[in-house]
């Protein structure tokens, strides 16, 4: 191949973060314990099947065309019905159906920001959330998170000081209030009520990410913000946990205006109608409410063998906080240990996690480490665990 | 709601064309000539009922996982093979499954291009493509086509007068070079050569969109232009003319370092593999060619129809090439005719084509429109073209 004079790097290149990229693209190891995956398990798949049937003979001229048939109506109804659980009373126009919840950050990332523009993100935050809006422009900064989530606090004192200073306001804050990924936390609702009253005072926006909402081991959800500022707040939620990611299903709820622009950046135009239908067919059919049901007994089952297996295997070595829904647990380690150093050891007994530097910015280093336990029964949990406090003893002692 | 100060256009919004958003959303009218939508009478229903069943039974957990199984390979397989027939031969990790072929120009656009970039385009083209060039920030430079597609000569002494005078070369050109969308015409074998030629010497790229080219009434193809320089450009088809548009997939193929900068733009993450899955068991099990070979004689039929219903009802006051395949009819009326003002009319008539302003940059009124003859039978071609005439000499009578 000749020499490419032209393939310099366009600016909206520079400084992205990549993480994501490897996405199933890593290492294989037998104890996959670093991405979120959903338990295949609990994959409707007899039911989709039947519901691609029906939709195709009911109505397989339209779900194949460019514009579908009444399938979209069917799932934005439904979407408007489940996010009253939230709060949220949003209209048709208010909703948008997106490939992916990343499909939404990026879109609201490029809707509101660009570059020269300020972004506030959570300290640690999920990498997906970090590249979208490095790729809009925009520069980020970071607040850290404590046992009840966003410091919302901080983000105040910074937005004053920044009035006072003429600094910069942040466009939007990218948030993920319930089970934080990578944190596991849950916004308070004291927090939730100060960062809309902030978003309205100091004029920014918020991104709240909800991808994990139905995964709730308590059974107490606290209302969404969006519910506390409808017109400053993008508020996404996905299919991927519920029914399953390879569908490519989320969606977007916010005010038209953003909505609007939202559409004319969505260049894949609608998300394919074929899975639209698909999915509204299996929502008719299916008991969803049951099918929670199992999923929190699932996911909360690993979870407390993964918070039971850490207590036996590492004692008080390592710190965390217990999630109260969602995939993940977020471990921080003596700030002598190196957890990217530690994956190395983990590749080579088969298992897996992500180094916590993945999760901020600009981090080289990092003592934190995330563990998803969505997508291993719990003997694989208890293996898993159980190999990597052998690698940490062995670093520790070593050192 | 309240007001929000903060929502000022980020700059990628300025000048966009927005036709493409009304795909679908555009009036309903009894006999639709304006968008391409392919003959719902063509989709492979039941095939793909079987394909998805199959492809469940045997593959369900892997094929809706955030990674999918093996059916990626497949279609990717099937995508290379596919391609010799236009003299491209490229390897695994030179194709990129899409959602669509308008995410693929939108990646090729972001991935090459940044503010401050020139792209160049024919006049007219796909408003899709404009759009998307539009939104990576790039300024638009277009050049006239005739009945042997884009003039490479005029392209050239603009390429020789931009060194000779410093002036900017294109990071790219878009063309779509089989069965142009709207013009209908196809880029002679001489001028793919020198376009390729061009690429190289005044070092440039060239987006090839060819969602069409399958849909060839002549049995005769020219070799794609990455066949003559396939580090220069990058190449994009679909699925959506072929197999059906509701189901959104596509592909790209190009050179490595383009295509991870493509990968890392596509938010969606891969294209939903529960899709791709799907589409390579219906590949694996329909008889392809026999298929193709039926959407050819549908398209060609309906091509002939309003062919002649043009030379009936409208006898020499309006031009345009033949197409060799495609959807598309693009006619010329006499330079008095505004053709937005005649689509009013139209739609009182319940028939709708799309006016040539759409397909040009900047530009207001056209005597130019688009027929698509994709999507309606015969006999609703002969009344719309009838319809249409109808206004045209009243709209010329009483001029």
């Amino acid at each position: 191949m000749s020499q490419t004079g032209t393939s310099v790097f366009p600016k909206r290149f520079v400084h992205v973060n990549t993480v994501g990229s490897a996405l199933g693209g890593g290492r294989k190891v037998s104890i996959p314990l670093a991405y979120g995956y959903p338990a295949p398990e609990t994959f409707p798949i007899a039911e989709l099947s039947e519901a691609t049937v029906s939709a195709l003979q009911e109505s397989g001229p339209e779900m194949l065309q460019y514009s579908g048939g009444s399938g979209q109506q069917k799932i934005v109804e439904w979407i408007r019905n489940r996010s009253r659980l939230r709060s949220i009373y949003a209209e048709e126009k208010n909703i948008l159906v997106t490939s992916g919840s990343n499909q939404g950050i990026d879109l609201a990332a490029r809707a509101l920001a660009e570059p020269g523009d300020e972004v506030w993100v959570e300290a640690p935050t999920y990498f997906g959330g970090i590249r979208a809006i490095q790729l809009a422009g925009a520069s980020l900064r970071a607040f850290p998170i404590d046992s009840q989530g966003l410091c919302v606090d901080l983000v105040e004192e910074a937005l004053m000081k920044a009035k006072k200073d003429n600094g910069k306001i942040p466009k939007f804050i990218y948030i993920l209030p319930n089970y934080q990924n990578p944190g596991g936390t849950a916004l308070s609702l004291e927090r939730r009520k100060k960062l809309a009253e902030l978003a309205y005072h100091y004029n920014f926006y918020i991104v709240e990410d909800d991808a994990y909402v139905e995964l709730n081991f308590t059974g107490h959800t606290l209302p969404s913000i969006y519910s506390f500022a409808p017109d400053r707040v993008i508020y996404l939620s996905t299919f991927s946990k519920i029914v399953a990611p390879g569908i490519r299903c989320a969606w977007m709820i916010a005010y038209e205006e953003i909505l609007k622009r939202a559409k004319i950046l969505k260049s894949d135009g609608l998300t394919s109608v074929f899975v639209q239908e698909t999915i509204s067919c299996l929502l008719e059919k299916m008991n969803f409410d049951k099918h929670v049901q199992k999923l929190i007994a699932c996911y909360c089952s690993r979870k407390d063998a993964m918070v039971q297996a850490i207590h036996n295997d590492f004692q008080d070595e390592v710190s965390f906080n217990e999630p109260a829904g969602g995939f993940f647990l977020w471990l921080t380690f003596p700030s002598f240990i190196d957890t990217s150093y530690m994956l190395e050891k983990a590749y080579k007994k088969s298992v897996n996690f992500i180094p916590g530097n993945a999760f901020f910015l600009n981090k080289t280093t990092s003592s934190h480490l995330r563990l998803a336990f969505s997508s291993c029964d719990e003997e694989s949990i208890n293996r898993g665990i159980e190999r990597l406090a052998e690698i940490y003893f062995k670093m520790r002692n070593s050192l």
